[in-house]
């Protein structure tokens, strides 16, 4: 079974599931040996590792090259973070040509407008009219070679303000352009927004959170709320950063490196995350 | 001042100096920030954030790749570890080709023998003739084209199980061929085989150790020896891994994100590491 | 010398020079051995070799890719043509930091907007606002780390039919933003509208042309209005795919590969021009 | 269908085919374009237009890149020179998933010792025991996930000078390791040695050759001995340097551009092979 079919399985699954962030090869294989359903490609987590701010400044190859890496990595599917598309139309036809080609399950382009700077920053983000993403989203659709690759649409009108009618309008335009599932984010501190998207959503797309900013809502209020799978985004980057730092700051501190020795993970640990002994004889 | 005349005088000066290995971006940067003064693009990390084992299964081009963009985030000089040199003296003409017109600093290549496995796996390792590797080094400094660009010598002796003889041997030959300094590693739980070696070496090329299986040493013993620079070459991965896993673990069986949110670094703390604001208006 | 220099010495020269225009290692090389003293990374050349159109639908990584493998070719200054920044202000920053970094002589970047489709396209172009364009410039010369290295604008105000006053406009802006010189495009099938400009403009910075669409120019004639140098920027390309289609249909035909022989390079020929002797014990 | 399939079909048909050398997306589309069945995604043109000697310099991950762009360009199958396998079993199971993964129709691995040099170099050729080329072989066919996936097996005997038995015993050993069709190449001047190794031949493996030193073999010589299929593996890069320097040479000489306009294709013919009117409002 590809990669595409698990992905649209889950989706059209009745059970709510994670769908984890991760922002390289191994991250990835940490989630996939957790026992998580999905990986989530993060664009955040892949600007971070390369040093630079989510915002567009890295190109669709360097992310594809990331997701790639990530793809090698695991058997469970990916769920591409591909930020606004990259572009115009022919930036998002190119998309879907080279991450369907690489057996990625499927995308997720967001209603923002090129070069789209991530979420959470603080300050205004401006929006794609309605129609001219529905029509990105239309060839996006007609541009798959394969009835399975999924292509999620992600909206951003809550958080650009707009508004919850501006958001189900949105919401159902994309649905109706062929996306096979709707992400909702919102950067509220609670999931009052999303409570009240969904009880005015009427649509029959899967519905997808990023309970980022809300962590404190369960899985079961979401489930509860109709919510198809919620995107653990960065916890998995935000986890190494906090491990780094600490043990950098004792190590920089330390009269030698023994000082974070239990602290960090042994080689041995190392060593199974790659499969090591199944590569050589050791 | 360029990057290779920085790590040229780190080699030249008379204190020990602490070289931290760094797998992608984001490493490096932490690195940077903590206060260090080199970094150390590691093969094991660079292999381990594919999720492929530490054996010349990834190639120069995707070390590189990694290397670039660590570069590409710090103002520390990079000592690229290259393994065996990929391959024969062709391979090795390439790779001071390719890392010195990219403004890494230096460069680091090991007497093994292509594809070489990670000196910490248990196993046999096998070695370069000493002339033939010496005559890798000899041209490796005959193919750079400015006078600062540093190669470094490592002596697998040790890891072999060939003897102080051999080493020091080694060591020599490898210095005689131009090498800028000498890695001598080992993987004995003490500092006992470095205290030998420095008490037989005579060579004036500064002296590097990589005390991963002998954290215990100090930094005080080390610069007692004689020892330039010590390589702290895993403990950055290690503790990213072991806090992914923890955190991955308690997302997997929690009821939600919220669980993990004293763990983990916050948003602005992942955003500060990238300069954000120096990029976008926040 | 660094590459930088020697073009900065180029465009500071009195004489007029070409710029021949590559889209891989292959023919930036046959280019240098062809005596010629500038190589143009051609934004059309390494779209058809990616069997893509001219339309930013490649990557700056892309293009950034294909420039470090010719600049690993030669020894001439490479302008790369940067097409209009990859995006915003941002982009252009990334871009000069890359291509900066990694040796590359200078950059072309044009006053259209992202993604720009080719100028020789038929339909309508859509440029920039002057003031919005140089500031982009003002930040690529901001961002370059060496005074050396070289960033080139380009004028697409004729291509784009808003006349010999928005160009003259636009070309004395991009000057005082910082430009080391200014390209000046158009499409008429004769040199008219490069008099014309000539005639009216009073600024320092070196002009370059790209007589493409009016190939019948005269290099003495483009002396002598003072023009400093003409961009080859396709014949090379145009000639191979010429080569390559003639060849392709006598093998089609034929009964053997014998057909072709006296119409394609020798194997000493191919070897040649990677020298091939310096390398490898023939 | 997918694209081993198809090469499988054409491997299990009675016709000979022709499988024509590539070294880009450009050079994959003209040769698709030419009414031809198959593209070879060669090594040395891959090595040429990157200015390197085709001497295992560049790396698998250089040759993948380029061959996955042709392999975007086009829906014919491409059969990929992977050299010698890259290293080692590991490298060789890493190729096998990497081009695979990437929708590559099949991969040629050929008996000689990495590093290799083309097998047109004059000197030695050194090639690997038998036994362990066959298990190279096996691992590859091992390692593949789709049972369509064509592993092609490249006996360098009568290149190394081995003479035909060890040639033949080379043959069997491979297809009997699992190599779906073996390459049997010569650098005799005629098909002599193709007609000998036919002749003593008694295996059920597709033959493929390479006529590049005798290329006055006939189509209807070659299905006579009973081949499947014959590479023509640099015609076209060697078209493309015939025309670059001739016209390069040309335009050095010439007072102006127009000198070559005879001689290289039209613009209209450059836009028409990346199909830019499907992408573009022309």
């Amino acid at each position: 079974m590809n990669k595409s079919v698990t992905l649209r399985r889950l989706l059209e699954g009745s059970k709510l599931f994670r769908i984890v962030g991760a922002h390289d090869g191994l991250s990835a294989r940490l989630i996939e040996d957790s026992g998580f359903e999905a990986v989530w490609a993060s664009s955040l987590g892949i600007s971070v590792v390369h040093a630079m701010p989510d915002a567009d400044i890295l190109t669709m190859t360097d992310y594809l090259q990331a997701t790639r890496v990530m793809n090698s990595a695991i058997d469970l599917p990916i769920v591409a973070d591909c930020n606004a598309g990259f572009g115009n139309i022919n930036n998002v036809i190119r998309l879907v040509h080279e991450y369907e080609r690489c057996g990625i399950a499927g995308v997720c382009i967001e209603d923002k407008v090129f070069p789209k700077t991530n979420s959470l920053f603080p300050g205004e983000q401006l929006l794609s009219p309605i129609g001219e993403f529905a029509e990105k989203l239309r060839k996006a659709k007609s541009s798959q070679t394969s009835p399975d690759f999924v292509v999620i649409a992600r909206v951003e009108a809550l958080i650009a303000g707009l508004g919850f009618d501006d958001a189900v309008k949105r919401a159902l335009a994309y649905e109706e352009a062929g996306a096979d599932a709707i992400v909702i984010h919102s950067k509220a501190s609670g999931p009052e927004e999303i409570v009240e998207f969904m009880a005015r959503w009427r649509g029959q797309a899967p519905i997808i959170v990023i309970p980022t900013t809300y962590p404190r809502v369960t899985l079961q209020e979401l489930e509860g709320l109709g919510i198809r799978a919620a995107i653990y985004a960065c916890q998995g980057l935000r986890s190494s950063i906090r491990g780094m730092k600490e043990v950098f700051a004792e190590l920089f501190c330390g009269s030698g490196p023994s000082c974070v020795e239990n602290k960090i993970a042994t080689l041995e640990e190392v060593f199974e995350s790659q499969r090591t002994h199944e590569w050589v004889n050791l």
